[in-house]
């Protein structure tokens, strides 16, 4: 079980010669998602090496163009590498008509299935679940409809202790279903053999929380509770609170008193706004509130 | 009178790491002018440092992704910009309202007035002109909709050549409107002065003509006859003549004999093919047969 997580772009508003805006490649537990995919991403994918077929969903959480002007050039090009598959669209309402007139007026004859999830809810919800992964929506707090995601790791079937289960010579493989899935086993004694016994430690399910672009909202702190890793949008420096609060972004403090109250392990940082030529300084303000604080950047890999 | 050429992308399909979709920056004759705009470009205006303000006319060929999936986010970064002058964007029937649907749902809030030249015609026409520079269309053969342009400067009023004005008293100020407008003198005595004896030799008026995307057509000659730089899309190298034929585009040859047919200056090749690694072959096939020819590279000025 592993988190895997590789920052194409980071910059706000527009795109400039160092600055991209935002996408993330994510590969958790073995699923690999898209999130986010401003003008560009598809060239930063090839620059940092993220394989085009291995992306089955893309996660748009708003549609601010800095989030969503590279979707089409990018699901054109999985057309001209003559993708077949299936492939998931999550965004809000209006993505698909959007990027639907795009390619058709582009003629780009994509021939592999387009299935797009518009996303309405303002609540938290279930959008995407199979044996390895869930992930659900962190509803923000934005100028637009936005979205940020919460990705979390299912729990393996339990490994089997075999040197223990061997002490009890009346546990036989017809219990070994019933022992993957958690359950005691009742002796002919009456004995309750506990299930932690019969098993293996697993490892602990590990979970990411995508969160861009949003102004403080402590309200989704139970939604992101103990996450692994958080990318929370930094817009601003913390003197500029009131443009932050304005403009519906979060400074660095307040990104990083979400991580501190949600108590995640690590708060990533990124969406920085193009007034600040030097963003270490980020990194030291919020780590003023949130020890373990790191910065986005262009093909930076955080691993799990 | 000049003109100063600078290519943004010239590369075919899809961007990738080291190859940018097509778009053209032209100053002629104190105009400037963007030519197609690929994903990225906006990020190449930077990187070559295009003035973004100068920018008032945007001439699209055509609507596959690799000449104008990058319309929408520059229009949207000149809105964050505070852009108030008036942008024409010409382009074929259906620019508008994929480009004004990517805005609205994006909410750019684009407070400049945008003008939409719809172009449907199969005919060349004359699509702009001011007192400086005239443009018209190239009507192009390709799998969509498409025209290259043909930007030609206008003549400048001529200049008085007063030393030989002198040698006529009878020749007045009420005379030098008349002049610079190219006319002969009658003089009280019946002789005819020639416009050519009164005036300075202006310089020649230059062109320059951009054809992408097309498959070879000799028809086009006549346009572009004798234009001072000639941009001729070559996707293929001449021994994929029937992939050429078969996807609409040209090869090095069929560039080159374009340019020599129509006897024009400067012959510059682009719109390469994905499939080759190295470009200088393509200057070499097309020299075979038109001698002054270059490559476009992104970043590379061709000054008249």
């Amino acid at each position: 079980m592993s988190i895997c997580l590789t920052i194409l772009g980071c910059h706000s508003a527009t795109p400039r010669i160092n600055a991209f805006p935002t996408a993330q490649y994510l590969e958790i537990n073995n699923r690999h998602f898209l999130i986010d995919c401003g003008e560009g991403t598809q060239r930063q994918m090839r620059k940092y090496k993220v394989g085009f077929s291995k992306i089955n969903h893309i996660f748009i959480s708003h549609l601010h163009g800095d989030h969503f002007y590279g979707l089409v050039g990018l699901l054109s090009t999985f057309g001209i590498l003559n993708r077949e598959k299936e492939l998931h669209i999550y965004g809000p309402k209006g993505i698909k008509k959007a990027t639907l007139l795009q390619l058709k007026i582009s003629q780009s004859h994509a021939k592999y299935p387009m299935v797009f999830h518009e996303l309405i809810s303002n609540e938290s919800e279930l959008i995407f679940e199979d044996d390895k992964v869930e992930i659900r929506t962190i509803p923000l707090d934005h100028r637009v409809y936005t979205n940020g995601y919460l990705f979390t790791e299912k729990e393996k079937p339990k490994k089997l202790n075999m040197l223990n289960i061997s002490g009890y010579p009346e546990i036989g493989k017809a219990d070994y279903l019933n022992i993957k899935a958690g359950k005691n086993i009742t002796l002919s004694t009456g004995e309750v053999v506990s299930n932690s016994e019969l098993t293996l430690p697993s490892s602990k399910p590990l979970s990411f929380a995508f969160c861009s672009d949003t102004s403080y909202k402590p309200d989704i702190i139970p939604t992101i509770k103990n996450v692994d890793l958080l990318y929370h949008e930094a817009t601003f420096l913390d003197d500029r609170i009131d443009l932050a609060k304005k403009t519906k972004h979060s400074t660095t403090k307040q990104a990083a008193r979400i991580a501190k109250e949600a108590n995640v392990n690590q708060l990533v940082l990124g969406h920085y706004s193009g007034r600040y030529k030097d963003i270490s300084i980020f990194k030291q303000e919020a780590q003023e509130v949130f020890k373990n604080t790191a910065l986005a950047e262009p093909g930076k890999i955080f691993n799990i």
